[in-house]
């Protein structure tokens, strides 16, 4: 399964929110339908999200060129629009940012119809590099197992997540053909069900013997030596390695450094806020308390009554035992470690 | 609401697998129907099973009597199929080894009606009992607070867990009658959602606010200071004060400790098994893995996958910080106060 596909100068998105029962696909081609696409999560997935705001404002771009408007008038609020749809990942802001700036180097030179063609093909790049990002992900984080393991996961950090491979998921994909994991259980990670709905479905179209459990089941699994490794993917990491992801990430660190299990950590360098000191200034979507209330649209709770609704906590670097990029997995102390990753990719963007 | 009624010679219980949206009652006539109604926890909570447990019995008393068969030769099998339903709370074993230690008191002394009229008593004296039994466990607990705290519950141990007034549930609204309670936050409890179907509406009915969480928020609750006390129910508790509890309870004390938050269990004496050395020694039922796979017959899983269903997981007794009782409010170590309550409940059944 792909997340999503660039065709015929429209972003064709699998809806997630549909899976595992229907395989449905929304076709894109207004960027404010991308917009309400990451909002409702048709698409998830911090890289994912990225990629597909990306092709949102190709989409805006060609649509102010037909309607022969000024890019420079227009572009920035199709920007502003696409990055206010979800607060949390920082790959959505890095992937327009960095689309944006495509834009700022362009305009003086060239005419309005080839800066849409540049970029487009900038968005492809993003989309193209996601991929061997999270190759260049699996491959090093593959190197953490060197004989057969039970892995847990917790929500989806697969190829649905991302534009291909996936980070966590890519891992241990990866571990799998080196003959290194045994199986995998994956967190049903309510409200959601992402865990149940798509991760459990990668893992099984892979091959991968793949138990659910719903999510207050992960403690009792670590008790009783069910897991030897944990591995999640991250929506946004602080400088100091702070790690924000799916709610109830941070009780499953917790719960695995009591049990002396490693809890590791897979995500891009576009995941990182090198700009953020700690995982305090990280913004916490909260959203609709009817997902609380309701289990796959069903009414579960009574009416008349208050939910709490976070779709992501933050994990303390200090309960991370290690965090797998493309460049190579590092270890605390996560501040050193992460600034020599920020110079790395600063000199590789000049 | 009340889980059940024993009105007419027959068991009248509070489908609590329809609540919150349907509230049906199921009269039982048959013992064999009671032992149903426990095993699909159409009827649920360790007090509630031992109390219908009891009532089981007395109908199958009569059964044997109206058949004009032999109660010595019949009724073990009757109790024996009641004891078989599930295998965790012991309160089922307790309800009907008391109800069968009635019965070898009588049986050579009176006529099979008059046994029959006597075991009825009794299971009505088990369930009267209840009630007083939960006033006290509500009155000691409640001394644990003294200024208002929001607290944290999981899963259902309150009236509909009993045959009246609740356990932990019970504490609480004493609690909260005592002004010592700013607000509840009820963990859903997957698979079968107790806390969002039955916790949340017995706090509401009581007029205390509640917020609804999902599983997996609790860490960050507890994290983000949202709550100040945790409170749960027990299904059986060891001589050594390890707690067996519906899966995901494990994981709240671990996180509990964690956030220097204490942790309290609210429990009838009937819910000890004194004889039994540690929490290794509880079987924890393993349900259907159909109830992971889904909610209300909606399917949120693929299709040829496994699950793990553990019902209970344990706590050790190093997480509890105190275990409120009837006999009041005991703490580490456990072994020696256990021990004394013993002494106390022989001493009471002499």
């Amino acid at each position: 399964m792909q997340s999503m596909l660039w065709q015929n100068g429209a972003l064709v998105l699998l809806d997630q929110t549909k899976l595992p029962l229907q395989e449905e696909y929304i076709e894109c081609r207004d960027y404010r339908r991308v917009a309400e696409a990451i909002r409702r999560l048709e698409v998830r997935g911090a890289p994912a999200i990225g990629a597909a705001a990306a092709y949102g404002l190709v989409l805006g771009a060609a649509e102010i060129l037909r309607n022969q408007a000024d890019l420079a008038e227009e572009l920035p609020a199709v920007a502003d629009e696409l990055k206010a749809t979800r607060p949390t990942a920082v790959n959505l802001f890095w992937a327009i940012e960095r689309m944006m700036q495509v834009f700022e180097n362009l305009q003086q030179a060239v005419s309005a119809p080839e800066i849409v063609a540049k970029l487009e093909a900038a968005a492809i790049e993003i989309s193209d590099k996601d991929k061997q990002v999270n190759e260049s992900i699996a491959r090093h984080g593959a190197t953490l197992f060197t004989n057969p393991v039970s892995i847990l996961t917790h929500c989806n950090a697969g190829a649905l997540a991302t534009v291909a491979v996936g980070t966590a998921l890519g891992v241990i994909e990866r571990a799998w053909r080196e003959g290194n994991v045994s199986e995998v259980f994956a967190d049903e990670t309510r409200p959601l069900l992402q865990g149940a709905r798509l991760t459990a479905v990668e893992l099984s179209q892979a091959g991968i013997p793949v138990t659910l459990i719903t999510d207050n089941m992960a403690a009792w699994v670590m008790k009783t030596g069910k897991v030897q490794a944990i591995i999640v993917g991250a929506d946004r990491i602080a400088a100091n390695g702070d790690v924000a992801n799916k709610i109830g990430t941070y009780g499953l660190s917790v719960l695995a450094a009591e049990h002396g299990i490693p809890f590791y950590v897979a995500a891009p360098l576009s995941t990182f806020d090198f700009m953020l000191a700690s995982g305090a200034g990280i913004p916490i979507e909260e959203r609709n308390p009817e997902e609380v209330f309701q289990f796959a649209g069903v009414r579960s709770a009574p009416y008349g009554i208050k939910a709490f609704n976070p779709a992501f906590d933050v994990t303390p670097a200090d309960k991370v035992t290690a965090i797998i990029t493309e460049a190579g997995v590092i270890r605390a102390p996560y501040k050193e470690a992460i600034q020599q990753l920020a110079q790395k990719m600063k000199e590789e963007t000049k």
